[in-house]
């Protein structure tokens, strides 16, 4: 059974459109290399009792949380204070990451910069050798800046912390075939086939294909079983490549 | 007091980063304009139960609700069904929709396809002259396909149904400073101009500015003020320049 997770994406900013989020995508990417199904996300705002509720209920039901955004040294980054609220624990000065901040704000620190050093008491800092910029991770909960540059950088350390012995694999077949055509062939084949999941996308301005449909699961065995069905099935002239 | 609203993004290829969501960003910056408050936004996998909580959930506690995907003619385009089922309603052949997708399809046309026209007992379809693909409405669901051209498309019909009197005004200030240096003026002018929004947005490898102060409010006065209160309070020679 793959480990579960949920991300919590923080910012007034993605819900009025004013920034595009950028780190979802890759968060799903990165998980589903590491064999860990991303199961739900969340962008709520900046506001403190939503951000609390909202870890609260991910944390219980996800053996991993991602959060994203609401780190910096201002009025709106209330991250930090949410999960300290949400664990009932309280916001203590990181020694370590005071340090980290004095070191390169220099005589330029500000209290507001200091603010930056304070987490969750009992919070864990990860980093390793080639990344001096430690990520937060708070039980279950993994604390992540919402720049995407950061939040790929920290990933890094991360992916030691959760590489999985068993991975997803995925395989797609690309169609010239109209969605509506392949379906219910589809659906049978899925009904055969439940280890895997069979998911089919339709391309709306591309010459190469209209539709590709997708096999996920853990295992290569399955997922390749649940692939021949589908080309046994399959008009085998609508049938563009298959790719591994 | 600005409506609100919340989006359901439904689809496992989303959270497993095969697709870049495509539809948030473009309905954020739609609704600021039309002075309407996106709030939540959840991703979610094909999943009956999940997407039939969601909804429950969302269309009791928001104005609108925004579904993206899961309309298309296969096993895993779920999101009818669910709708139907978050509003204990039956789903009904549409004969209008019945008609245009077999005069698109003509004699290629399946029962997959046909699929596509079944929709929730006392569903309203919203279409204009120039677009013949209407969208799908329930109480206050709208229900929009996944693919991003077909969102834009039908988001065009619905933004008459959708335009208030109020709107949002923006403004934001670029600085070459650092958010530690201008966290605590900030919070200070944050405190004292209730009635607007300010944020902070740091940019990473901008050569123009490293911070974005951004200021949001219903009615220009109230933003033109807290813009004002700003620029006094902040140190002149970081100012790169104002927008509005």
């Amino acid at each position: 059974m793959a480990q579960s997770a949920a991300a919590l994406i923080i910012g007034n900013e993605i819900l009025s459109g004013k920034t595009q989020e950028k780190n979802l995508n890759f968060l799903g990417q990165e998980l589903f290399a590491l064999g860990i199904a991303l199961k739900r996300a969340i962008i709520c705002p900046d506001d403190i009792e939503v951000i609390v509720a909202d870890l609260n209920d991910l944390r219980k039901n996800y053996d991993w949380v991602f959060t994203s955004g609401g780190v910096g040294p201002t009025h709106d980054d209330l991250t930090m204070t949410a999960i300290a609220r949400a664990f009932e624990c309280r916001l203590v000065r990181s020694p370590e990451i005071e340090r980290l901040l004095r070191e390169h704000y220099k005589s330029r620190i500000t209290d507001s910069h200091l603010r930056m050093a304070d987490i969750p008491e009992g919070a864990r800092l990860l980093s390793n050798t080639e990344m001096r910029l430690p990520t937060v991770a708070m039980k279950n909960v993994f604390i992540f800046p919402g720049i995407p540059e950061l939040f790929r950088l920290e990933f890094q350390v991360l992916r030691q912390h959760l590489r999985q012995t068993t991975s997803f694999k995925t395989s797609s077949i690309f169609l010239q075939a109209d969605e509506g055509e392949i379906a219910a062939l589809m659906s049978e084949i899925a009904l055969q086939h439940p280890e895997v999941a069979i998911g089919s996308y339709p391309e709306w301005n591309n010459p190469e294909y209209r539709v590709k449909v997708t096999v996920d699961g853990q295992g290569a065995v399955a997922v390749n079983q649940a692939i021949q069905a589908l080309l046994n099935a399959l008009p085998a002239d609508k049938v563009v490549r298959v790719e591994d």
